[in-house]
């Protein structure tokens, strides 16, 4: 057996010996679980008028866009959907791209190199993270939410140095909320950009859905730039870059996730596009979540998040596990975080509010957590 | 003015004097324009069967999977794709990514640490090389398609590292082939793992567009291992990774571009499923596509190359932008790519062939070519 069969051996071994492994589990279209694991916030992925727009944009437009967008796959399609989403986040400009992951690499690599110096909150998702590597820049993590911190290291970089400072408005595990407005005036002060990554903020924080930025008044600052995902509230794929028309246009020249791949697919673009004018013409939708993730949490004691992820710390990786299979059992699908893939080490239910779920099933995925959690 | 939005008013103006700014151009669904700029190379994005399964599975799965894929995000439909890619590819298992960047960005993060070492071909795509920088192994570049060099590089490797050789099938720019049979060869004398992205060979290379690697008789082989996009060829949008059980296992479990995004949207990939089948009941789409390449090539004076990119060397970078002019004025799209955007200095057209395009507007494209090229 050569050196690499060996290795993926042992280290399949090694997870298996810690009973890490993962697997997926496919599943089917009309699967009746009620699920409160993903982030389809809203329930708009399988909304009537979302999945058409989707179906009737593959037969205009086909099932791809055949190539990067510099080359010939930007459709209008691509620009009416970056006109409506800055619209909606109140931001001058925007840009689309294949995935959330995506947009994150894009920002950051396109912004700085290895002469800057990025500031990290402790509990960024991996595709900050990964951003913040394959830029070379100087990396420092915060403390999570520490503005403090925040402040000192932006105090201490030598020279001339651009600096970045990446959170998140709406935390993607804990689902706790950023100091977006005192991250706002410490970058001010120092001349730092601060990117804020509103995967989790829009369609569900602010009193319309339109996130934290916008709805704390921080949007269309020059120092201060959002990225976003189609793939969660707006029930698609894809994500974007939102800022000024100046940011944008350094992305499509230097931003090599962004040059380097095929445009995003007419279905997908469509379907978040029908998702956002749903999202603006039922004003209501975001206080439906807002009002079933603030009873969940009052229901099983834990303190309501700013956005629809409810975290339900458990007392071990088994207990978590365990609560997670129970209501599987009863029909409810809820998302189960161990460590290494919690920010602070504790355990937990990950319990996402999904507008779409009848009444009467919500009402019955909440009496199985309340029995699991605490019966 | 602060610090960034100078920096970028400075490079934007840097841009603009070496005339290198570029723009998005946006086109409409009924663009009458023929298509030899994109990648959609068999003209299957747009094949009725393609574009009514992508839309049916918008209806029947929603506008998105809701979740990354190990939480509730994979479907049966990509389980599917799985299965049948991996069939046609003749490797035992395939794991379907949102993009063939992505693909690429998983398969060496997971793969190597900063303990490896990475040879890279001198033109592999912006992907692999992101790839090879995010993951922090030691890296080398060897001239373009020089095996002696690859040879030598794992020669001299230090100590037990794992060592990874990365390249592509079809190269997407100049549209030459890898030595694919020598590369494999040395790497399994080497305890190396070659990783071959079948971006540009999918659909076009091989008897039946079944790519390189199968139609050398390298599927399967454990230390040869296949990343592909869904985005090309196969008209939709999304990525593979292709090889052993053991393989697909460890990136669902180490992968952190795969762990952390949410997966490929339905109507992506029940297009590219569609697409794959088609091909396969179909043989004859790639003989249609190579007797188009060469037929133009010798019309061109050109090589005739391994896949369906033509390459077309100019005698400066201003001459090739005419020349993309020239052919656009004449209704005909080709793409063009100067320095820094070329490999090997050398500006150039790159026509590709969509074997979609009807036959007299294949000749009317040709007829085009020829006068721009050599008129
Ligand atoms: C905070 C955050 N940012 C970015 C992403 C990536 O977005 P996408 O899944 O669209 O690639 C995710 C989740 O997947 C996320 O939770
Ligand atoms: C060789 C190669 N690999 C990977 C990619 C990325 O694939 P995708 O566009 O599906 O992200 C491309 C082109 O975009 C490519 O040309």
């Amino acid at each position: 057996m050569g050196a690499w069969e060996t290795w993926l051996a042992d280290e399949a071994a090694r997870r298996d010996a810690a009973g890490l492994t993962r697997r997926l589990r496919p599943r089917g279209a009309d699967d009746d679980v009620i699920d409160l694991a993903g982030n389809d916030y809203l329930g708009l992925s399988r909304d009537p008028l979302v999945a058409s727009a989707a179906a009737d944009a593959a037969l205009t437009w086909g099932a791809g866009a055949g190539a990067s967008r510099l080359v010939t796959g930007t459709l209008s399609l691509h620009t009416t959907l970056e006109q409506e989403l800055a619209m909606f986040l109140a931001q001058p400009a925007a840009l689309v791209m294949s995935s959330g992951y995506h947009a994150n690499l894009a920002a950051v690599t396109a912004l700085v190199d290895r002469d800057c110096f990025i500031v990290s909150d402790g509990h960024v998702h991996a595709s900050l993270i990964d951003a913040a590597r394959l830029s070379r820049a100087e990396i420092a993590v915060t403390p999570h939410n520490d503005v403090a911190a925040v402040a000192a290291l932006l105090d201490q970089r030598r020279g001339g140095r651009r600096c970045l400072v990446l959170v998140e408005s709406v935390y993607s595990v804990l689902g706790d909320a950023a100091p977006l407005v005192e991250l706002a005036a410490v970058c001010e002060e120092h001349d730092a950009l601060l990117v804020v990554d509103e995967a989790h903020g829009i369609g569900v924080a602010g009193p319309s859905g339109e996130g934290l930025v916008r709805a704390l008044g921080l949007a269309g600052l020059p120092h201060v730039v959002v990225t976003a995902t189609l793939s969660k509230s707006l029930g698609a794929q894809g994500g974007a870059l939102l800022g000024s028309p100046a940011l944008v246009e350094h992305l499509v020249n230097r931003a090599r996730p962004f040059i380097f791949d095929t445009a995003l697919a007419p279905a997908a673009a469509a379907g978040a596009l029908a998702a956002l004018r749903l999202l603006r013409s039922a004003p209501d939708l975001p206080a439906r979540v807002r009002s079933r993730v603030v009873g969940l949490a009052d229901l099983l004691g834990v303190e309501a998040p700013a956005g629809a992820v409810l975290s339900v710390p458990m007392p071990s990786p088994q207990a978590a596990l365990a609560a997670q299979a129970a209501c599987l059992d009863h029909g409810v699908r809820v998302g189960c975080f161990r460590p290494p893939s919690v920010p602070d080490g504790i355990s937990r239910l990950r319990v996402t509010t999904n507008a779409g779920v009848p009444d009467d099933a919500w009402q019955r995925a909440s009496d199985v957590l309340l029995e699991v959690v605490h019966g």
